[in-house]
C-alpha cells in the first residue's frame, strides 16, 4: 500500500537514522550548510514534523555530523599511528590513511575539509573544535613515542598544532587533485612532518638566524 | 538635479572603480561569492548594464578582487621579509606584518581567508594560485637569505609550502580571536617556522625516527 501524503514514513528511527540519512546527501562537493530538513526528512522517511523529535533544527544536525565525522576520523588516525612496524613508520601510515579517506565512502573527511571556512560560524566552530581535539591526541602520541625514542620534543603543543593544519590545509587542495597528484602530496606531507619533528628537537639549541 | 532612473550615474568610471566598489562592500565576514551584479553597479553609481562593459558577470569581478588582493598582500608581506634590521628578524617581522593585516582597512587578507574553501570552483583556484605565488616568493627568499648565512636549506620548496599553508590556516582561525589570542597565535607562528626551517637545515642528516 503506498503511503500517503499524511502518513508516510517510518516512524521508530532515531537520531542515527537521520544523520546517516543526511550524510548519504552529502556528495563530496556538497556543504553540510546546503542540506534542508524536509530533504533530510524525505531521505530518512519520515515526516517533517518528527525531524524534530531529534534536533532542535537543521544546524544542531549539521553540527552533530561535523562531530561525529571528526570522532571517526579521529580514530582512524589514530589507530594508524600506532600502527607502526618495521618497514612503515607512525608518520607514513598516518599520512597513507589520511590520504586514503579521501576516497573513502563515508566522506567524513571531505565533510571537515568542506566546512572549515564555508559555512557558518557554529559550523567553524564545530570545525574548529575537532581540530582541536586532533591536535590534542597527536600530541599525546608525540610525547609518548618520543619519550620511548629516547629524544623528547620540545613544544609538543607547537608540533601538533603544525602538522594538524598543515595536513588539513594540503588535505583540502588534494580534494581536487587527481591520484598522481595525491600520491605527491602525501609524499610533500610525510617530509614537511619530519622537517617540523626534527625542527623541534633541536629548536632550543638554535634557530638558523632568519 | 537628481538623477532620473534611466540616466543615473557617473558615465565614466573604470575596471578598478567597480573593483574598489565592491570591495567596501565586503566586511571582515561576507564572502565575494554573496556578491550582486546589481548592488556592485550601485555602490559604482552606474547603471547595470555598464558593468559589462568591465566584466563578463560577477564571477570574473570576484576573481579579479582575489587577484588584486592576493597581489597586494605578497607585495606587503615580501616588504617585510626583506625589512630585517638588528632586533626584528625577517620571520619576525613576517608574522607581524601578517597579522596586522587582518585588522588592515583594505580587507585583503580576510578576502582570501574567506574564500579558501568556501565559495565556487573557481574562487578556490584563484585563492590556490595566490598561495603558489605565495611560496614560490618565499622560497625565493629562503634561498637568497640562508644561503647568504652559509646554511642553505634543503627541500626550500616544502619549506616555503609548510610555512604558507600554515600560516594561512592560524590565520583563518586568528579571524575570529580577540587581540590577545591573536598574540599568542602570532608567537606560536614564530616558533613553527624556526622549527620547519630548524628541522630542514639537518632533514637530510636524520628524521628522528617516528
Amino acid at each position: 500500500m503506498p503511503a500517503s501524503s499524511h502518513h508516510r514514513g517510518k516512524q521508530h528511527i532515531n537520531r542515527q537514522d537521520l544523520l546517516d540519512a543526511a550524510l548519504r546527501l552529502l556528495g563530496p562537493n556538497r556543504s553540510v550548510s546546503t542540506l534542508g530538513l524536509r530533504e533530510v526528512a524525505r531521505a530518512a522517511d519520515i515526516a517533517p514534523n518528527s525531524f524534530y523529535r531529534h534536533f532542535r533544527d537543521i544546524d544542531e544536525l549539521a553540527v552533530a555530523l561535523i562531530e561525529q565525522a571528526g570522532g571517526a576520523l579521529r580514530t582512524i588516525i589514530r589507530e594508524a599511528r600506532n600502527r607502526v612496524s618495521n618497514d612503515r613508520s607512525a608518520v607514513v601510515s598516518s599520512v597513507e590513511t589520511f590520504m586514503e579517506q579521501l576516497e573513502a565512502d563515508e566522506k567524513y573527511l571531505h565533510l571537515l575539509l568542506r566546512e572549515g571556512s564555508a559555512g557558518s560560524t557554529a559550523f567553524k566552530q564545530a570545525i574548529e573544535r575537532q581540530l582541536q581535539y586532533f591536535e590534542t591526541e597527536l600530541q599525546e602520541d608525540l610525547v609518548r613515542l618520543s619519550s620511548a625514542a629516547g629524544r623528547p620534543l620540545s613544544r609538543p603543543d607547537l608540533v601538533s598544532k603544525a602538522i594538524t593544519r598543515m595536513i588539513f590545509a594540503l588535505g583540502g587542495t588534494a580534494m581536487d587533485q587527481n591520484s598522481d597528484q595525491r600520491e605527491q602530496t602525501a609524499q610533500q606531507m610525510i617530509i614537511i612532518i619530519r622537517m617540523i619533528i626534527a625542527g623541534s628537537l633541536i629548536l632550543p639549541r638554535q634557530h638558523a638566524g632568519l
